[in-house]
């Protein structure tokens, strides 16, 4: 016997997992991944490239089907679009290490336009939001590393969990969903060239990625039909799309495990590198015997693995973007400001004397133990000398947001009211009510507050 | 002095090149390549992928900015999906060999839909198409053939062409060209895999190809930037999508020649590797002295090039579609019927026993001296016994259509008329008139005849 082709492995598991299949730790979570994607979503939704496709997609026009975080409604395909892109923007989204997938920005748009045009329910959210990181993780980790040479991960392997959870909203039996994937897989795009100008690419890609997806699906549903082993297949996406890959990654522990609960999320609004570092710093400074003041540092050694060293050694950052890669500065503005999220990344940080001062104080260079230990770690040692000679070492092996080194949801509720600081208090918070009770939800046509507004 | 960057070369001559630059022939040309896209599209708007595609469009809404084959007008990226996947779907469309790109089915509905929603002219919108040819043949041959071993270069390379033609239409300058063509090529998509199915993706390929092109020129209408090296920049379209590539095909002669005069039609509604065959027994037939009638026949011997022996040596085709891959099947039905068109492949023909039993005397072979010339030749040998005991030899190097083989514009105004019989007879010779008359349009938002009918 033969093993199934992937696909028709993986429309299986779409087709049979429901909500009651979940775990409860993986439904609260998967509510958390929702409030993330939300606050990431609305920070977002005024950047002038997000601004840029809502126009765009308020020329075209369209039925009032999903709700934008742009503010109105249109139909499902344009909703993904928009709010696929506007949750990319600010850099704050959750991400998974193996398969280097930022799954929220692409999967809950394709499925919160799905579910909000048919109505379903909150716990059918929840299912299909599960199963869609899950599919695009496996994918992730099937191309993983080579694919990611090239191709935004998010963008590419984001469709098919953007297609897998719009075909679980919509229904789809076992053959429609082989469709969908396969139709999901051969409209997947993004490649990498966007990073060389800093273009508005990224925010495209997952737009898009969310968009085809929920295309693929809503396809599929009309009995529109696609390859079915477009991942394994001769000219499928494995063989076009990387050098290498592990197939057997797409179905190992399939429905036994939930891998959404193995996504990180972002706490500080800077480079993922700079996070172990900024965690040190924040815990030296909260040390409830011996809170560190930036001025008792007489000195501080960052010790990092590789891409801590190759990429946020940067001791003089020009702008509010370059700030969030310099890790002289991140560690400096923890230390000083007790805080490295959204609000504390601006023009007057930036040339904060007291955090200037403190940067010129911290060294960045490689720990081998603490690069012998990565990828699988993203580690940091810091030493801290202090005025008087004394010295601090600390370390940790993963940032925090890591599933190894879980942030509390009061944290991450706590990021989503800053994300938001610009909307009314009472919306806001109607916002963390209603997604933290997602599972009560009925009917998500009649899911926003205050009609059409998200 | 280094050369300029690709795309900024593409974009130069996409922003200067203007209707009055184009030679009359070239003008001729490129009305009769929309004509012949009219017809296609025309034949497959009633086909169920099509069907399927526009039902969707309808759902999703829209405002009435450009007309649908299928009757209606939607929003101009619908128009552009729809009408692009329509177009591709009886395999009647043009296609350029050194590129293997069939362009009409992307370039021209992106160039339409952004033309009628402007309002520009029948000018604006002939030399819009001839540049969008030119861009995505240029971008094809370079890539070719190791790209198309995956990639569906009508869809991937034709969306570079579809973003070139809407970019012209919206008046672009240099800069923003370069960002359309940028995100033309971070969305290129579309894998063969498809085919080991059978599976209706090829549509999906073509009219997402027209609508990404003609999203990357309306984004960079409002600014939206995009990677300024796509095609030679290190993690760009030719080192992600292809094992080899000769950069220096986009800007040969770029300017000096319109390359939209190599592209070559199809007379006959089967596989391209049965046309000189077919050319070679219909020329036979209408022999003025001694026209060839079935009877006489005792043997045919055709001699083709390795695909046509590998692909179309079939005596005995079980349905339709497989008759057009049959060389057994269009030999005999050219012979009995005098014609290879869209009405001639049919249940009826598929069992007629005058050409069964006329197929029966057919013999497919490798004719080295026919192979030694392909690909630049797509030749075939035919040797007719009679049953007499005489023979007849012929040959051709081009199929009918082929630049070095042309097809009279009275020719493809019948293939026009017979792909279109199913309309009335008045709109469709009113569309002929329209198209053969393109460069008279003011204001193509006005251009199709009953309001919103095409």
């Amino acid at each position: 016997m033969t093993a199934p082709a992937l696909s028709q492995a993986l429309a299986r598991f779409i087709e049979r997992t429901r909500y009651e299949d979940l775990p409860q730790e993986v439904v609260s979570f998967t509510k958390l991944c929702v409030l993330d994607w939300l606050g990431s979503a609305l920070a977002g939704a005024d950047q002038p490239p997000i601004r840029m496709i809502r126009e765009l997609a308020e020329e075209m026009g369209g039925a009032e089907q999903a709700a934008l975080v742009t503010g109105g409604r249109t139909s499902a395909l344009h909703a993904a679009l928009v709010n696929g892109a506007a949750s990319h923007v600010v850099e704050l989204d959750d991400i998974h290490k193996a398969s280097i997938i930022h799954a929220a920005t692409v999967v809950i748009p394709a499925a919160l336009a799905a579910a909000e045009w048919r109505g379903r329910s909150g716990r059918d959210l929840i299912a299909a939001i599960a199963i869609g990181y899950d599919v695009c993780f496996r994918i992730g980790e099937a191309v993983s590393p080579s694919h990611y040479r090239y191709w935004h991960n998010t963008a590419t392997c984001g469709t098919f969990g953007a297609a897998a959870a719009a075909g679980k909203l919509l229904g789809l039996a076992e053959e429609s969903l082989v469709h969908a994937l396969g139709n999901a897989g051969t409209q997947a795009a993004g490649l990498w060239e966007f990073i060389e100008d800093g273009a508005m690419s990224k925010q495209l890609h997952t737009g898009k990625a969310a968009m085809n997806g929920l295309l693929a699906a809503l396809l599929a549903e009309k009995g529109f039909t696609g390859p079915t082993r477009i991942l394994e297949g001769g000219r499928g996406f494995f063989h076009a799309m990387s050098e290498e890959f592990d197939a057997s990654r797409v179905t190992e522990r399939l429905g036994e495990t939930f891998k959404i609960r193995e996504n990180s999320f972002k706490i500080h609004a800077s480079c993922r590198h700079t996070h172990p570092a900024i965690d040190l710093a924040l815990s030296l400074r909260a040390d409830p015997a011996n809170p560190l003041r930036p001025e008792q540092v007489r000195k501080i050694r960052v010790g990092g693995y590789r891409s801590v060293v190759a990429i946020t050694d940067d001791p003089s950052p020009a702008s509010v973007y370059a700030a969030k890669f310099s890790l002289q500065f991140c560690v400096a503005l923890a230390l000083v400001k007790g805080r490295a999220g959204l609000a504390e990344f601006t023009e007057q940080t930036l040339h904060d004397p007291a955090i200037r001062t403190l940067m010129e104080r911290i060294e960045v260079k490689l720990d081998p133990e603490v690069d012998a230990a990565y990828p699988e770690c993203w580690g940091t040692r810091m030493e801290v000398t202090l005025a008087g000679g004394d010295t601090l070492t600390v370390r940790t092996d993963y940032p925090k947001g890591d599933p190894e080194n879980p942030v509390a949801a009061e944290e991450l509720i706590g990021k989503f009211r800053l994300m938001t600081d610009h909307l009314p208090v009472g919306r806001r918070e109607r916002h963390i009510e209603m997604v933290l009770q997602l599972e009560e939800a009925a009917d998500l046509a009649q899911f926003w507050p205050e009609g059409s507004r998200i």
